[in-house]
């Protein structure tokens, strides 16, 4: 369960979540793209001591995990809950990762930076959420030397974050922009806008469930004020299309929705083996359902957890141990049928 | 509703129902394939009087209906019901039907002969619905005066069915056979032993539902009990297969025949849209997972109610008016989830 979904934020019929992410380097170490094991190790001590030693409350709220200390399992599953990116997974000799109990403030130890400051909230956030790694940034950079540069900003691993050091996205359901196959020249004007667009679960270019990310690319030159705004910009006018779109869909198409909404909750409910596609796009289905009113139950929070909770990771954690394909797939239609069965 | 339907026959699991046909003609009179109405009428008359009159018990079980008197949707439902053939309901004029109220008794008047006596029953029970049909031939023949000639037997308007005038015909559901593909050689090695094959539903060669008629084809030259014992003894050899089949599904697949179930009970109860072809690949899936045992309810004889109840003419009737094609979807999701709702 990742606690924070279950709150619901603004605009919440299209947008999942918004998070803010920084890179952070402290200065006299080596990047941690280079190999120095006992650099990494003093750089994790470093930074989890500034966060549990900040104050009695974030002492009791935050605590640290080792990479190496987790199985394959626990770390992708981390990785779809948003906790790791799938890069600290896999090069996970140095990584740890420092988060608190709602699991929406995140700080990575030597991904490709020292740092990455994360914070997530649901709904269109971008503020509030970029407050609160601003905070977090804060209580670090007291207690730790940050590589600063007072011409580039923040110097980063890769050149591509240094200034602000700062990425801002969010996550999005767009489920009648793709139907109607509005999608790609909506993707297509966000890039040109200077975005970057992304799948949100699998392969980075793979929409399974209409959910993408979108996110600002230049971190230099910029404010974070003027990255936060331009995105939230971009945003509110997809989100604008997403929901005249759906309108129509509403008006001229009311018996079709109905018929999806059901007909999706109705599998899910019943179904022995869904694979992760199918059931994407069930959990797409009655999360437009339940935008549009057409059901209540679940709700939309519970309906992101789900999401969740239908990963590969997820469902291989759950039950500790490795499955193959056709074993996830039964699982995870157990594990539906078991969420879904009073609704 | 129909009443016969409810019951169960032997061999359930695979034959829907076993039914006997009868061509019969009256002496002095025209074949209605030529035009004469005033002695088409007569017809009418004198078979309904031989079945009224035969006793108490028919005269009130009996009652008759010209198609005249019908509309287009009616006599559509109808033939559904099997209680009239797509012919009578085409060339309407002098056409009537006289039935008992169970609607497994059944005299078509003025079809392509005067007289087709039919029988249905649930099951396999090829000589029980011969004992039938010819009960019911003898209280007519008992009556009126047949065309009958000592060496070809009864006459008929075509002369495919000169001789013992009798097709005997049982509906199989045959989904393995289906399922495997192995069900074309079935077919061909029916036809090779003179039977033919049609679908029950829609046009003859259409098999939606994995529904098959299988009947004779030969009338003269053999006897009413040499056709019954060859057909029976081709459609258990065709059972035999069927069984087999499903058993290896059983034990190679048992996951997917329960899914397979489930999920399909799982949108009958849930959409509002439902297509004809859908509606019946649903019933069908259903109807194996209760062959099986996954599922108890509904029982197979609701399920056969549901597979006519489904067809255009029983919704259209149900209402009342004509619909087209859309709302006979709508319509048809309705159905089904009022009369699956509580299971």
């Amino acid at each position: 369960m990742t606690k924070w979904l279950d709150n619901q934020g603004p605009y919440k019929d299209t947008v999942v979540s918004s998070r803010v992410r920084m890179a952070r380097n402290i200065k006299d170490f080596f990047f941690p793209t280079i190999k120095d094991p006992a650099g990494g190790e003093k750089v994790i001590e470093k930074v989890y001591q500034s966060i549990i030693s900040a104050n009695e409350a974030m002492n009791k709220d935050f605590k640290m995990k080792r990479m190496k200390d987790l199985t394959k399992i626990q770390r992708l599953q981390m990785v779809e809950k948003h906790l790791i990116s799938p890069q600290l997974a896999k090069h996970h000799e140095s990584g740890a990762v420092v988060y608190n109990e709602q699991e929406n403030l995140i700080i990575m130890v030597n991904e490709e930076d020292h740092i990455r400051i994360q914070a997530l909230l649901p709904g269109l956030q971008l503020k509030k959420v970029l407050e609160s790694a601003n905070q977090i940034d804060d209580v670090i950079e007291e207690r730790l030397d940050y590589d600063f540069d007072e011409e580039f900003g923040y110097l980063s691993a890769c050149p591509t974050n240094t200034g602000t050091g700062m990425r801002a996205s969010v996550m999005l359901h767009l489920p009648a922009l793709g139907m109607s196959g509005q999608i790609h020249g909506m993707l297509q004007f966000a890039n040109k806008m200077g975005l970057a667009v992304r799948g949100v679960y699998g392969e980075g270019s793979d929409f399974t469930g209409n959910m993408y990310q979108i996110s600002n690319q230049v971190t230099l030159g910029v404010s974070e004020e003027e990255i936060i705004e331009k995105l939230q910009e971009i945003t509110m006018h997809i989100i604008e299309k997403e929901r005249s779109l759906r309108k129509n869909l509403v008006k001229e198409q009311p018996m079709e929705i109905e018929d999806q909404t059901h007909r999706s909750l109705g599998i899910l409910k019943s179904a022995r083996i869904i694979s992760l596609e199918e059931g994407m796009k069930l959990l797409s289905n009655i999360q437009l359902g339940n935008s549009l009113g057409i059901i209540k139950n679940p709700e939309l929070g519970r309906i992101h957890q789900l999401i969740t909770m239908i990963q590969p990771g997820s469902l291989q954690a759950a039950l500790g141990k490795e499955l193959n394909l056709r074993d996830l797939d039964i699982q995870r239609g157990t594990l539906l049928r078991e969420k879904l069965t009073n609704i």
